[in-house]
């Protein structure tokens, strides 16, 4: 009997949206976006937040339930919020999805309702990871309030916790039903969080866009005292860069080994586990494209000055960029102390072949499948020395 | 700040293969599908097979490992294989998640190795849904062993378990890497797992295509008794028309409220519920049409002989056609225990409004938004009575 070769086409859609004052009474965006999606009753929104945000905006809630009252005719509470830990915390329970499984259950959430997820990348990361599992995908609106996840991490496609000691190990790729964007959670970001986010912005413009680097090379002193405008503007162009990419990649679902997207990554995810998660993934992020852009120049492949480059803009934005966690153990790469050991988690997390995005020039990335582990135990020797100097002086 | 429209388009494919002796050593089926991912070494594969299986083909595991000697430049043993019960028990052990995907982390298993799920429906969902979530997405290779998995369940786009008592509650959209249906195992299969498959496609030829009903009318004895060659044909015609329909339905991740395929479904989910899945799947969704059809032919929608045709020909086959549990609380419409709680709970699996499938004619389903209980309640004392004719007779 012949096979049946099936095809699925497949177009998801949402759109990203950038604004201030989301939960104002008078502004009609979740309003709106919730309306777009069903004509008839009013749909149910379950909440889930990110206790860092309520930390800052203890009154957030209160606010949610005067803003649900104004647009009654849309959308009614399905219940009291489900509060998750901030940051890395919130993908290392397994116990915080099955209470978001279990909010779904009881409040009758179902795929026309809403989860709205409110917080840093973390929490809607695993808040995205319990609604793309329950009934096969609840519609998910995703309110990112850090810059990391409003210019990189939850306007994407992929969702995940950790688990088995592996980041990422667990998740599932699905698109949310929106994302709203609000800057007005930045004002109270702490000056690590503000500045981690533009480590991303940095990075999809060394493999993407040189005159967008030169933007971040300008406004970098202005982002270093956190002025407003030049952050929004930053956001806008780093989020575009990234969603332009799942468009157009033709791989939005990661089915081949190769991961542009992920230039600096490698290293990053590694140091974040061996600093036990006390460097931030941006902070992580800012190490991991130094360490790669001084090993593209050692491998002849980048020119100093493009190198330099790269390193004094991280540095203009107050990045470190040394961790001594990466110096250990560099003799023994399969030690899960040694940062080299993240080659190899990174190459399993993907499958297949390693592939590893360096730098040409600016504005231009190059993949390559193999490395010289000799190389990048200079570059992180560079590295150190450079901290030191920087140190001193 | 404008917002931007993301649009992700994707085109999954598979192949569904129908064959004979899948693991007899110089079988090039399987060995060809994991060479086809990849070019270079061998790819890992790990097994997780239905206990059922095993019971009925107890050499089934060393016949596996003597084809991966034999195919040892393209797949390697990833390590013992997973055993996991066969039926809805499979579905209903949150743990069996966990130790697929604990295997997937101690035996390295990366995106482009492979998970082959040997089983029953319910294995096969199982295993799915843990290979969709580990690394968001391990190749999963389908092996479906009883009728209803060749003919629908296990050929399509969707995994599931069970949790808080409802049926397929987690779960995620995702397309296996292939589906290779293996005759052979059918021999094996109980009375009651070889007739219970027929159900779907009475389904899908009563909804969407006339001649193969009358196909299944005129083969309704020989599958009575076991023909292979007929139960041949109906499982590649039947499969075809699921494929073709989540293909080319525009809607095969189940965005909207409508789902045509679950004629008869939403009775049989809270009939297998409501004896405890002492009623089978197939046995249910029998029941299921049958309600339906007399639904159809009481609401003036369906005549009288095309409502006979199917109560017939689902006899024919050896289906009962009522379970007493279907009668009990009918007047109480929200009592967990009642038939009609069940339109309740799969509208909110899918969401939205309440979308059910009826039939105008063989051939021919219709969408409709609301029912009438009373004349449903006297559908099911309609084949009550016909079932005690049956028994007296």
């Amino acid at each position: 009997m012949k096979p049946i070769l099936q095809r699925v086409p497949l177009l998801f859609t949402y759109e990203v949206h950038f604004t201030t004052g989301l939960f104002e009474p008078s502004h009609p965006l979740l309003a709106r976006t919730v309306r777009e999606g069903e004509s008839g009753q009013a749909k149910k929104l379950l909440f889930a937040i990110d206790s860092g945000v309520l930390k800052y905006h203890p009154d957030l809630w209160d606010r949610v339930k005067v803003y649900a009252a104004a647009h009654e005719d849309v959308m009614t509470l399905a219940g009291e919020p489900i509060i998750l830990p901030g940051g890395e915390a919130a993908k290392n329970d397994p116990a915080l999805i099955e209470r978001i499984h279990r909010a779904v259950h009881e409040c009758g959430i179902d795929r026309h309702s809403y989860i709205v997820a409110i917080g840093g990348g973390a929490v809607i990361d695993a808040v995205g990871y319990a609604a793309a599992t329950a009934h096969r995908g609840i519609r998910l609106i995703r309110v990112p309030t850090t810059v990391l996840a409003q210019n990189d991490a939850s306007i994407g496609v992929k969702n995940s916790i950790n688990a088995y000691g592996k980041k990422n190990f667990l998740g599932t790729f699905a698109t949310p039903y929106a994302v709203l964007n609000d800057f007005s959670f930045l004002e109270t970001l702490d000056d690590r969080d503000w500045r981690a986010g533009i480590a991303e912005a940095v990075k999809v413009a060394c493999i993407k866009d040189a005159s967008y680097f030169a933007e971040i090379e300008r406004d970098a002193p202005a982002l270093a005292q956190r002025d407003m405008q030049a952050m929004q503007r930053q956001i806008y162009r780093c989020a575009e860069l990234h969603l332009e990419h799942i468009a157009t990649s033709g791989d939005p679902f990661e089915l081949g080994s190769s991961r542009p997207l992920d230039f600096g990554h490698w290293a990053a995810h590694k140091l974040e586990q061996l600093t036990d998660y006390k460097l931030r993934h941006g902070e992580a992020v800012a190490i991991g494209i130094a360490l790669d852009v001084t090993y593209s120049y050692l491998e002849g492949r980048l020119s100093e000055q493009d190198m330099e480059r790269v390193l004094a803009v991280l540095e203009a934005v107050g990045f470190k960029l040394y961790a001594p966690e990466m110096a250990e153990h560099l003799d023994k790469p399969d030690d899960p102390r040694c940062l080299f050991r993240g080659l190899q988690e990174f190459r399993e997390h993907l499958g297949g072949e390693l592939t590893i995005m360096l730098l040409e020039q600016i504005g231009k990335g190059v993949e390559v499948h193999e490395v010289d582990l000799g190389l990048y135990t200079e570059a992180v020797a560079i590295l150190r020395d450079r901290s030191e100097i920087s140190i001193a002086a």
